[in-house]
């Protein structure tokens, strides 16, 4: 999260001078408009440059449909995965390929379909179905993701709203309520390059949230490592195994961890998996014998055979940072320039994930993407970010910069960097 | 059913005729276990040679990863499927596209998830997820599906035989139960070559089945029209439309179709689909919003460009018939041959789909079942085909004849007619 210094702050202003620069920005702003532009910088979807990156995927012939194991592709079974494409996962994770489990296309049903199974037949560890509770409720680090807090909502479970900082959730907080609220039974975390603010969990709050006392004996952590590999420069950020943490502090199966490959080979075809303890995946596969017969093999194959291994889709994901970085830095330059030591905002300046997270004066958020789209540039809705679509200070604005060309980019975020201001004017004003 | 009529019934024999008989067969046996065979007739798996049909699909370079309408097929969306895979599937179920919604990989999944929503949600109609009721029944038309079965036994959903004859399910049973017991919220139907028995509901019973009256307002067939195409010989067996049928009847919430290109395509990598009323189709993509983006979307333009369209479809079905028609034939040629007319076994003579149902004496089924094991025929455990695993009268038997080649039917088959007739005359010695 950078600060921006004070330089010439707003709220320093006279309001005659602060009269006088929103009447100028009105008319930039009125620019814009008249410019009828049609910008869309809501979706976290890859571009389809991005995508060509694995036209291979698509249109070469393949190898073998046979596994390594003999196992035939093309019929029924493999109700886990193939051993060749969990061991790409388990160097991901870095878990034993015993625990891990391959699913589909999809990590989203892999974690919808987890919360499904603790509400109708409860967790090892637990005595009963969360569903059979009068009330479960789960902790949410926000600004997050909004199809995490969707699932909680669609299934009846309370979220608690949690402080997300530069290094993670507000571990007080969390620690706080954990031990004394056996209602709550879960926490939704994106650990790495956090959808939307970028930031990675620091150790010491994986060791926090590994070792933490609960009320609940069945508390889990969600911890969606969608992020895992998707870093935009040669460092990435370090981020501790939660499951090795865990399992020191004597709490093996507190966290279940997802990624796919969604963002990495193809956005709707690519592979989801998940790790957890051996109790946990037991468990998981138990139910998901009564579900499916298996996940499509053939993609798996043909992934394994793209990839060949998983320091081969570091090497593929290097290729997607060369096409993403110069996003990320206009949209974090553009906001510098624009914005920088006016006091009206802050940003992240992700060193990976999909998004970039603007915080403008309390109160705001909401009239900046209205401005916003009135202009012509769509964003995502404010608020979206936070459990029941409500941000409590109305600041938070979560900005996509992977889909759009460049030139577009820059386009919507010298409108937005107007919007920012006007809005915080018209604020100072009020 | 083919009901052998009474030749050399081996109950008019004497005792000592029965016993004489007996003798032989023991050696019979013995000489089949000396062989030291290895043959399994369980699993409802195409050959490779089915699946050799479709390489094309694996195989060659396909056409292009945007669909007719430009969604391009490798990134996110199209939840329930690309209008031109809804079209084929629209054909198969005749059915309006807007009512299909196409899913990933696996039917079985779409229908596990359809009672998972009512279970957590309840469905149009109902006043209450199925959860919070006390008691839920379902109806199961026996012998049948074992994974539909196991599906309601993993929800607490209790289960109640119904009597299966050669035109469907007992109605008037049927008919009695649901008009009486409002906790009878669902029925399994495979309508179409049922598993195991491969007849085909006569249209009286799909009107039945569309008018009855229900105590349970939200009451649901559940119609896994899995062999939809799957005909043996060049005419089909007619099945009267469930949709229109209910909805002429004014029960249009009524039936969810189930389909799959499971036993066409690949067996692991195909496209399964459902149908159902608007309504319906509506909840269940509101539903699905929550777990998922979207299927695979490349797998299905893999498919729209392999069969081109729906009677592309039927005619790469005819091809599998070829493979499988002389596999049936095989088996029950060898059922008349060895247990014609001799009274203790019926058997049916399918015209699709991919099972054939054995029914011994009562109480023999788990007997021949072990004696198979024994002399190295792997067949599908005896009360598989019944909820609860339990067969009442102890007489059913599935025959899978796809997977092994024909020489191993033949061989398998042969020691299974022994294994019959040899349990048959122990029972009537006893």
């Amino acid at each position: 999260m950078l600060s921006n210094r004070p330089m010439s702050e707003l709220s320093s202003l006279s309001r005659t001078a602060l009269a006088d620069l929103g009447q100028k920005l009105e008319a930039r702003y009125s620019a814009f408009k008249a410019r009828g532009l049609s910008l869309d910088m809501t979706r976290g979807k890859p571009s389809a440059e991005q995508l060509d990156l694995a036209t291979d995927l698509w249109k070469s012939p393949q190898g073998s449909f046979l596994a390594k194991d003999g196992t035939d592709g093309r019929n029924y079974g493999g109700l886990d995965g193939l051993p060749e494409m969990k061991e790409i996962f388990a160097a991901l994770f870095d878990a034993p390929a015993a625990q891990v489990i391959v699913g589909g296309n999809s990590s989203l049903q892999i974690m919808h379909d987890t919360v499904v199974r603790a509400v109708t037949h409860g967790v090892p560890g637990g005595s009963e179905p969360w569903g059979k509770l009068s009330k479960v409720r789960f902790l949410c680090p926000a600004p997050g993701y909004d199809r995490h807090f969707a699932i909680c909502e669609h299934f009846g479970i309370e979220m608690l709203n949690i402080e997300l900082g530069p290094e993670g959730p507000n571990m007080d907080q969390v620690e706080s309520l954990v031990a004394s609220d056996a209602s709550i039974k879960g926490m939704w975390c994106v650990p790495k390059y956090v959808n939307p603010t970028g930031i990675t969990y620091s150790d010491r709050v994986v060791d926090r949230l590994a070792a933490m006392k609960t009320a609940a004996p069945d508390f889990r952590l969600l911890w969606d490592n969608a992020y895992a590999v998707h870093d935009l420069y040669p460092e990435t950020d370090p981020l501790k195994n939660i499951l090795t943490a865990c399992k020191a502090a004597g709490n093996e199966n507190r966290p279940i961890t997802f990624a796919s490959t969604s963002k990495v080979s193809f956005a709707g075809s690519g592979i989801s998996a998940m790790a957890s303890s051996p109790a946990n995946v037991a468990d998981a596969k138990k139910h998901l014998g009564f579900q499916t017969i298996g996940p499509d093999k053939l993609n798996q194959l043909r992934h394994v055979a793209f990839f060949k291994d998983y320091p081969g889709m570091l090497r593929h994901m290097a290729r997607h940072a060369e096409i993403l970085r110069p996003k990320f830095e206009a949209v974090t330059d553009i906001f510098q320039n624009e914005l920088g030591g006016k006091g009206i905002a802050t940003w992240t300046k992700p060193r990976g994930g999909y998004f970039i997270s603007l915080d403008t004066l309390d109160g705001c958020a909401k009239e900046v993407v209205s401005l916003g789209n009135q202009a012509g540039v769509k964003l995502t809705v404010a608020g979206a970010t936070f459990p029941y679509g409500k941000d409590p200070r109305d600041r938070n604005i979560r900005v996509a910069p992977s889909l759009p060309p460049l030139d577009q980019i820059k386009a919507a975020m010298e409108i937005v960097c107007v919007c920012v201001e006007l809005a915080s004017v018209r604020k100072l004003l009020a």
